[in-house]
């Protein structure tokens, strides 16, 4: 992957998935399309969303910046359609603010759903307000220059994941996961399903049913080893 | 204390304060209960509510569970009654989302009010809107197993306080903290006592009034040496 | 600066910059405001809100503080006037929960509009719901005891930045920054012209317009080597 | 466990371990320690030491300090006799230097072999200098007053875990481990038994035998369904 | 790249870099090679090095872990060649003690060179006694199972890079590098030429010539607008 | 001081304290030249020393530098004089590596003693090797550009703390401390006869002498209600 982190590019063309298929994520949520995929393409932890209750799914454009510098945001918004997430990286550690209320303006203009910032924003408020979903390292409002270029639509490793132009990014209250752009619509259909598996079990759930018999795990329990005592003190004698 | 952190085993009987105590608790709050107990008992400042204004307390059901594994969050379900509050401790750090909406759902149905996590959760949204109270260490939607045996009811540390099966737990936008349970009815008069002393003085504050001569401190600052000076320029001669 | 850190002082008198420039710097924001004087004077991000959508400014009425001892902020009530802005910092760095609802009631009524704290604060659900604004490094309810003597209106270091007793500070859903009081007048009316400046970018970015052509970028995009490439693969030959 | 965290008191008479255990136990590490008794018993990873190569293990004699006051270590001087470990706690999260050369020129005098700090330590270079072990959350100059009463010799938590007066505490590079005093000649033949089988293991190793073959391992890998192919290529057809 | 982060599967062939490159790369350290393939391919400075005064390079072969379990470990060795740098990754993140002396002497048996560990390691003391290089995210004796599948030779991302099987990873005091395995002759020999350039620069400052003058730097910062002043007073006129 | 933080601008002429007293406060070291100015002045514990047992004390050469830019460490070289100690801010959080073994060499050459980063270092090793002291936030290989101006011989908030041009900065294994330039003598006097009066404490405890009975301790402990017991059990009752 010579292309991974490369400096002073553009590209014009990527491929995307299917926009039905990214409704359906997005109604599934993270912890769900997680585990549908087998349990990988989870951002690290301290990519945290800045408002509550937004459940989104976009098409990845990346873009790589200088850490304190970000020029590269306006030239990403023209490589940008309807239905798209950016996810922006800075090439080393770095809290700045890159991000604020116009930048949001302009990709909200172009139909943009949202931002995963592997660093700082700025605006938060305005942010939030105007409805433009935002998960990101930081907030502080530290502003940067506009002096060195970057990438747009490279790969790039986003808080611990490798993220391909065009990959599919889910996002919502728990954090924010990638599935691979090819795998998108298998993903959707197998979380579909998963929810409706879950759906059944919540009902039984909520119902007084226990997970110990739902799942039929007393035998195996018991097995490994699992003694019931009366009491506490039952246990130190 | 021979039973701390032992593994494999299930206690079954355990003695719980007094639902009536409980409710006090929950309306002082945990800044009042700490002081009332003579400034103990608090969790580490990094366990965090999920949501905003909530305050609650519950009798202490522990589960001690395998880094990585959920397992006996269903075994523990089973022991738990209407007023307990869920005590989860990995057996060393980890941040994974052992708990989720599914498993609020089933202790709900139980009457549990809520969850101190020494860990990460999931589904945060959702246990948001289903009005489950959660303290934990981090949102994260990363899963787990179920392959490795823990322990449900026996005494815990969990977050930097030794917490024993039953004990009364507080927990409300402050963080967390913990009662001995048979200190709680003690405790319960005194937080109701010392809200009582503190609206009076709130009332006074309100009217403008110092809380250098509400608490006649002046006497006391002087002897200590302090000095009042014009300007700061007073000072640096 | 011998007065930096000074113990067992408090001074009186400070002078405070005119009202309707803390107006003008509140409604502009954290970000423009430290934009207009030149990208200085912000807070270490450790410093957040404990609420959402407020932003204030302020006159700094300083707090030096023993660590866990809150002694001094009775001392400074007093010396606080309709408009200031308590900031308060120990001499070492502490989480406990120095300032809580009783000493908010009594600053709401002398007229001060929020506490920046370089602590923790507790009771955090009662000062949001006074409405009084709190910046603070943590959220923990462990007491503090009132034994040792702290300063008023001494210079201090708060997160990183030098405050003097009656610079201006302006907090909102970003963090905080804090202006010289003498060049409070300049900088609320270059945040003015900055925000009108920014009115009209947002408006034509908001009708789709790119910040390449209103910056007119492009060509020193192209200057300092930006390649466009149609695809993934031509940029790997 | 009322006494956990009790203000104001000094235990004088404490049950200690038998001295030849500890000196297995120190020679076995902290590794193995914690393997022998079930993985249990490990402080928070935060408290490291501030020297390289020591082992030791001593008898718990313990502190509880009021934050950024060290009076107490003073007090527990006197009760300290030789072979045992210092292991001060304090009552909320403080990182000041409580600990210097000097008591340790006292602790020294005594026997004392070395101090577990969950709290941060000065004058390093002569402590290390003198050869007297310390394993503490941070090294920071910030002195301490003398004005709050702690206690010496009651339960307290440090860095996670329950501590009684007289436990047996062995630490090393690795970290640190507490072991129960009534479990200290059992675990110490454990944790010696384990150094014997480690021992053939590494030989066996060293002379090129495969862990897989050694502890059967490949069995249950193909049963798990582990799969060998040839190159990565294989993988993604 | 289908494969990353896939489970389950062990690649017995991988392509490695030449061993005399490898010798250049580990001579001329971190710093160089980062700078010589343009600044990138730096891991997180959260790993660090568990000895100091040893720069090594190797070949990748990768082992994907799930947390809290170091069964793959065993799998792994049989795979290693001598010359290779063992690189480590648990699914998510966690710190205990994958990682000691027995897998350690098993390694050096075939002639493994070093550990990168995006997690914990123990018996810190023995290996840096072995001279076995260790870079890891922490100290912790924590034990680990052996439970549950991972895999070997698998693209990796490891503390914010991806490593493919048979990368070449340079590692040092400064912390570690990953360079592509088909980049790795020209980047060994571009690291040559550059530190060549260094010396030359080195003894030209050891004779007092500026930096200012070597990079002939006056005029360009002279044109940025750098203004010399006499003392500070001049400045604040 | 309106200086604080300016950019674009290199200072001449500072003034400096006497070289004798540097000396008399490097010998002192951190915590008691700490103690000696009434507990004030110590940086953020989180600059660490790259080194161990090495204390200097020298006069402050500051450097403002942009985020991700080492070009004034030039310009800073050319202003120090023998008995220096660079100290270095960037304007923003940042752990690149503004700092290597070429900029260290060129230091040398002109006397400078050491560095004090806000940020971080590489060429560690080197640096260990050259005998230049170093005191960072991080050590990471991430190179910088040479774009942006900052400052030279500006006041400068460095980890917390006011550091003037010409203050005096002492740092040991303990971490860094500032003494202002005005107070030095009085300082390194006030801490020499700190050190004689501890040598004698020292050799009186090393004899077996309680600090108890030294400082007479007895009474007032017992005056604030210490209490001593025989056993836990005695406690329990």
């Amino acid at each position: 992957m010579k292309s991974l982190g490369q400096k002073g590019v553009v590209v014009r063309t990527i491929q995307r998935a299917d926009k039905k298929d990214l409704v359906t994520l997005a109604v599934s949520g993270v912890a769900t399309v997680h585990e549908a995929q087998g349990r990988k393409g989870l951002l690290d932890p301290a990519i945290r969303p800045i408002q509550q209750n937004k459940s989104l799914a976009g098409s990845a454009v990346t873009v790589l910046l200088a850490p304190g510098d970000n020029w590269m945001f306006h030239v990403a918004v023209e490589q940008c359609r309807p239905g798209d997430m950016l996810v922006a990286v800075p090439t080393s550690p770095c809290v700045d603010g890159f991000f604020g209320d116009l930048l949001a303006t302009s990709l909200q203009a172009r139909g943009v759903v949202g931002l995963i910032a592997d660093h700082g924003v700025r605006d938060s408020r305005t942010l939030r307000e105007m409805g433009f979903g935002v998960w990101s390292r930081s907030v502080y409002a530290q502003g940067t220059v506009k002096e060195t270029l970057g990438s747009v639509n490279v790969p790039v490793i986003c808080a611990g994941q490798l993220i391909m132009p065009g990959d599919t990014i889910v996002a919502d209250d728990d954090g924010v996961v990638v599935v691979a752009r090819a795998d998108t619509a298998r993903i959707a259909e197998k979380a579909r399903q998963r929810e409706e598996l879950e759906e059944s079990k919540r009902a039984r759930m909520a119902a007084g049913e226990l997970g110990l018999d739902i799942y039929q795990m007393r035998a195996r329990l018991a097995e490994k080893g699992l003694r019931y005592v009366e009491t506490l003190d039952d246990l130190e004698e």
